[in-house]
């Protein structure tokens, strides 16, 4: 059996960190195309040089650092995930995915091994979308999946465009579609990530493997009703905008626990946003602007319920005498992963006496964009609480091992 | 029958309002103590003078203009309101009432008119609560209800402090509290406003008669869930603020309409402010802010609300395992105005053909610091839609005439 080098995992996960805590008050905001995500992708680039790989950026800001091993020539199987971060986020989400990936290499380099293919760990860019409301840009560009036009003049909140944001960080972008990648240019590819929930710890499992990939339906929705004073507006006489809001938050949170019961893949919904105007204690509600987020590998359940949130949701405004607007923002089918590479996967794991546990991903990864392309597998390792975008997201260093020890066996046995 | 001179009177609503256009898009914004108001105050100043009245700026910088005549030694009558308005407020709230008054004045100097005692009009400071979160500033240092030391630091959102405001208008802190007057220095106070309802037109009336100002319990509550992955965190796990805010904003309004058909006077409650953290669409809400305003001039009934929302508020908090943290920012008896003076108002608008209709006014104003010291009565014109605090907010020549004729005639009567 391979052994993991324990303090070296621990010091790169500091290292790629850039930190001496993992549990810092603030967190780590290392967004899309910042400063502070090239900083990690730095110590990713120097870590991956001194275990004797070799790196490159590719036109997107993607790091390949790649282990040629007996046959330069065949496609590599490749690993990884991402560094960039939510505000105020954790050092686990992506940077799991990375730090096993590379400890998993330095594993096999222990051991003597020598790959007969290639292999890859990829650090992917921007995968998170908080900064663009554009998520997975790095993999959606390897993967020829990019919308450049639909995305080149979004803006952060401080104005700067995703064109000037590449730029910015010294990528050229109308070089930027380059970054694709043909289907013979890759074997398959193996993200690891952090569960974000506690479905694993609930089924007395210790790993999960991720049979598909729920894609979201999202609702933007903006309801119009009408300013008063709050003092002397009677009560039968108004349009209160969060009036009419409030019985819609209650029955998304309700339909998706009912519908969740009944069917065989879960379905979850939340009102994650909601902004009131004029937002002042004198003055009634006149606007509410709602963001939706809906989803389940069951399509079919997370679409009905979409229909079913806009059909409660027109029928409280028209009640109320109040202007709706609705706006699908995201409709995407969900993602399966290749049953066959999952297997494997499951199979390494088991093979190491740890239990695995077959479940969904709620959230999306870089792997939904390679699967369209590439076989894949994903493998979830704990995280606390199931608590992650928040700066107590953590991950055990026992848990961190046993990801690097499932990949570098994986990889012992296929590369 | 005096004769108001109406081109005079629209004049200077357009000069105090400092513009050509009374209905603009943006509005007016004039905070408390900021340039904007000051350049109306200017323009007070100026018609007064030029009608002539002597004026002079109190240590609190209301400015009083004064109409000496026969017997300058006696206590004045005073009428008036406030020039400041709400962010991206109208040109009536507060403006109806100082307009008005100066055009009474011109309207009996017109006449020839000497009155027996003097008469003055007052333009007080800052009576908004929107640059500071406290309101009627002006009023409050008049009569003797200010509290200096709990206001001195309260910061606007742009950093400055109550403080810092007042001296960069060039008024000096430590004298602020001289602005106070003695009982013997005024003999009574009457204000115009708008009405800010429709209740008079429903009434089928011209002019409304406020026999007390319901001033409000204020609550301030803070929900704390817990954040998490939307796409991750099943259904059935979940602490999210804002399911558990969803059901008290219907509370809030429901029980408020319900109580209100029941009992004598109305009671209006709403919840006004709300904001969402971390607001992200892939992140459950972990912290909720509320903010809701409850009046009547039924002080009980209003107190008898503001428990139960607190008790239903910490109900759902329970049941659903979320932290609830309630303050109470204000809770204010209300103020009731002098019926004697009350009576003579109505009688003279009656007298002149117009239909009183006694009222309660659901918003506050100086007239509630003015009527803790002095007999007061409150005279209310209707506002197009009952709509304030906008920029459409608007009353029309014609009942601007009225409330400018109907103060003459109770001067001309009264001093």
């Amino acid at each position: 059996m391979l052994k993991v080098d324990e303090q070296w995992l621990s010091d790169i996960t500091y290292q790629v960190n850039c930190t001496d805590t993992l549990l810092k008050e603030e967190g780590f905001t290392r967004l899309g195309f910042s400063k502070e995500e090239e900083k990690a992708i730095q110590q990713f680039t120097e870590i991956s040089t001194n275990v004797g790989l070799h790196t490159r950026s590719d036109e997107a800001g993607n790091v390949i650092a790649r282990w040629e091993g007996a046959s330069p020539d065949e496609a590599p199987i490749a690993i990884g995930s991402h560094l960039d971060t939510v505000k105020h986020g954790g050092g686990f989400d992506g940077a799991a995915g990375v730090i096993c990936a590379l400890s998993a290499i330095k594993t096999l380099k222990d051991n003597g091994f020598t790959p007969s293919v290639p292999i890859e760990v990829i650090c992917f860019r921007s995968e998170e979308s908080s900064r663009f409301g554009v998520s997975t840009i790095g993999s959606k560009a390897m993967s020829g999946r990019l919308d450049m036009d639909a995305i080149k003049d979004i803006k952060d909140e401080h104005g700067t465009t995703v064109q000037k944001a590449v730029e910015e960080v010294g990528l050229t972008w109308s070089d930027f579609e380059k970054a694709e990648r043909s289907e013979s240019d890759l074997k398959q590819f193996i993200e690891l990530h952090i569960e974000q929930g506690t479905r694993i710890e609930k089924a007395g499992a210790s790993f999960g493997i991720a049979r598909a990939i729920a894609c979201p339906v999202r609702l933007s929705i903006k309801l119009l009703g009408k300013a008063g004073h709050t003092g002397t507006t009677p009560m039968d006489n108004r349009r209160d905008a969060l009036c009419v809001a409030a019985p819609l938050i209650s029955y998304v949170s309700e339909e998706a626990s009912r519908r969740s019961v009944t069917n065989e893949y879960p379905v979850v919904a939340t009102v994650s946003t909601l902004t009131v105007e004029p937002n002042v204690m004198t003055v009634i509600p006149d606007t509410v602007h709602l963001g939706i987020d809906i989803r389940s590998v069951d399509d079919e359940l997370k679409r009905e319920l979409a229909e079913d949130i806009k059909k409660k949701m027109n029928s409280l405004a028209n009640e109320s005498n109040v202007e709706c607007q609705i706006e699908t923002l995201v409709d995407d089918d969900s993602v399966f992963l290749d049953p066959e590479t999952l297997k494997k996967v499951k199979q390494v794991g088991e093979g190491l006496g740890y239990k695995g546990f077959d479940m969904e991903s709620g959230a999306g990864h870089d792997i939904m964009n390679m699967a369209h392309k590439w076989p894949t597998a994903m493998l979830f390792i704990p995280c606390k609480d199931g608590v992650s975008h928040h700066p107590s997201e953590y991950a055990t260093e026992g848990d961190m091992v046993m990801g690097a020890e499932i990949l570098a066996h994986y990889l012992k046995n296929e590369a």
